[in-house]
């Protein structure tokens, strides 16, 4: 099989149960405590599993911090990113198909300034920490890169899932939409832009921390 | 000793402490929150123990996944899987000896479709996992494939194990109807059955997207 | 400074946190469902921490199964069961100075057998992981053996917990006396003796299953 | 870029999350018991994401008993300290400006030994593992450093977070006045300081304990 489609159908796989496990904790999981602990072990466990044939990013903010870095070619951001997006819109229908429907989250006040805050900064932190310990030659070879990636979703989702989506990834982000677990529409939209300027800016500071030879 | 031997002894004792935990954190365990915590942890710890000996399986779907992609023969998985759900066996009766008795949940409502989905996604993504991190040769010699498959079955337990057994585990699926935890014995030779149709899916997705040399 | 003084003063430092530990989530910490989440932590970050040292025992039983394996000589025991015990002994006083005294645990039913079952189960499965998993030949140089052998006290303590002393460590065992936690000293008394006879019966175990030339 | 400024930078980004992480569990995050869990795993993420490029302390304690280790240049404090509290008093503000305003802690009860002794040991503890698991010779190249780092102040959190500020750092220390978390200023400087001997007798201990060559 060619190469390429392998990458596709391992980031395809991961998102699937990146969202799955989102809409799934939410739809018929343990009380809210828990879910963050499921969703950054979820992220962990896939990126383990796939991140040596794709990268294991499941996260088109995470794949545009490895274009800034050099480790993902940027014509390969859209297909990565289409089979991101695929993924979580696949699983988010098939969690509305289990649970008969789409959850229905009472409209929570929210504020603009703080979502824009929240998912910057998490989504910095993720991508901040996937190039560190992912595509770094100073650390090849280590195995916690897995660990670090997932248990930095979890931080963030415990930290501020309470006022942001906790999506700190644009496919999670659409699939919310999906889920009935965004409030409305444009908070996704907004959310997927953010994401995507936090992992722009973790890029550009990977190149400045990171000096290779 | 026989070397077989040695490999049937290890995955009786994983085997039987994970059917344990499963058992005594629902007879005199901490309220459900935290069972699936126990669960994929136990697991973790007995993969990391004896997966140097046995391949560390401790469930027949994903001892028949490695047979699929060619980690185990095909005529060990009979004694593998003997062992398995001998271990399972013997750990179901001993909590029930301890705790004066099975479990009685109440009958909750169950819906088919769903019981078949979840334990297929979640016996697939555990033998994707465990193929993916325990046997290919890119990740050879590796210190995370425990933590990755034990966390897994942990996720699993979280996002759907409030509409299914649970399980993703033969072995573990016949010692509810024991301890039990499954509302009748159809429920649970069904789940078998998804159980294995979900390691013999991993088995061949495994093939089409790890290529060796 | 003497090799062997070093060893002890790491046994010391370590058991001393573990018990602290136990004792102080009992007495300032939260609620019991957290308590063995921190207390299996504890003993992963002192194994990793001291295990290329003292080997990162902290635990009688523990001793005893590596002595049975050939991986502490026999007259090294008593001194690292002195300095373990003194450490437990040393914590649980501060615990108490603290709390203004001890906990006054109301005396639960308890059931002898299970009790002996309990403890001798996940004595054993402690020390049959810190067998494989630290002193085995195959596994040498791993990155996971403290994960896994605190985890099993995690696991030990969210299955047990409520039917036993869950200390599964002599040391600590006789530490639940000084800090109240043990209904009665005899409790106590019985449990080191089964914590003993579990690491016993790991370190025969682990000779049949591992094979080194 | 000059290679002190990649490290000042890396301990700034990495205190920055540990504060914002303290901040954000106590204003937005869920009810305590969680709140140490992200935090401890909050600087397992920045450990390994920036351990390589400039220790990964996040902490002047740390940073402190590097010193006397010899594994930071007496003059190299300064800076390092400087960046920490910076990256500590940057995300506290950010955080009150978020949930409009400081926390209001209603001033508990405090005993000022119990302060000075739970600061002391979990500080200790801390820069004990850090020394031992990071800047030993004989654990070079090891992947478990973070994990152990991060949930040695996870532990601390959960078993003495309830009598004393659980800062075990003079960065966080400094931030919970700023955060309203101190019942009062006094005691953060106080913190503080039995912080900075906790660092001080760790790297003297390390010193008894690890024999290089």
């Amino acid at each position: 099989m060619n190469e390429d489609i392998r990458k596709y159908i391992v980031e395809f796989i991961g998102t699937f149960f990146l969202v799955f496990t989102v809409g799934a904790t939410a739809a018929f999981g343990v009380p809210g405590v828990i879910a963050p602990l499921a969703i950054g072990f979820v992220l962990m466990v896939m990126v383990y599993a796939g991140g040596f044939i794709s990268g294991g990013h499941y996260n088109p903010a995470v794949s545009l911090a490895a274009v800034v870095r050099g480790a993902l070619s940027a014509k390969q951001w859209v297909p990565y990113a289409a089979f991101q997006f695929l993924g979580g819109v696949v699983a988010a229908y098939l969690v509305n198909f289990m649970a008969g429907g789409a959850q229905h989250s009472a409209p929570i006040p929210y504020d603009l300034v703080n979502i824009i805050i929240a998912e910057f900064l998490f989504t910095f932190a993720l991508c901040y920490v996937v190039l560190l310990t992912a595509t770094s030659k100073k650390t090849e070879g280590n195995c916690y890169y897995g660990l670090a990636i997932g248990s930095t979703v979890m931080v963030g989702a415990f930290a501020v899932g309470s006022i942001c989506l906790g999506a700190f990834n644009p496919a999670v982000a659409l699939s919310t939409i999906i889920l009935g677990l965004a409030c409305c529409a444009k908070l996704a939209w907004l959310t997927i832009l953010v994401n995507l300027i936090g992992g722009l800016a973790a890029g550009l500071v990977f190149k400045c921390v990171n000096k290779e030879e």
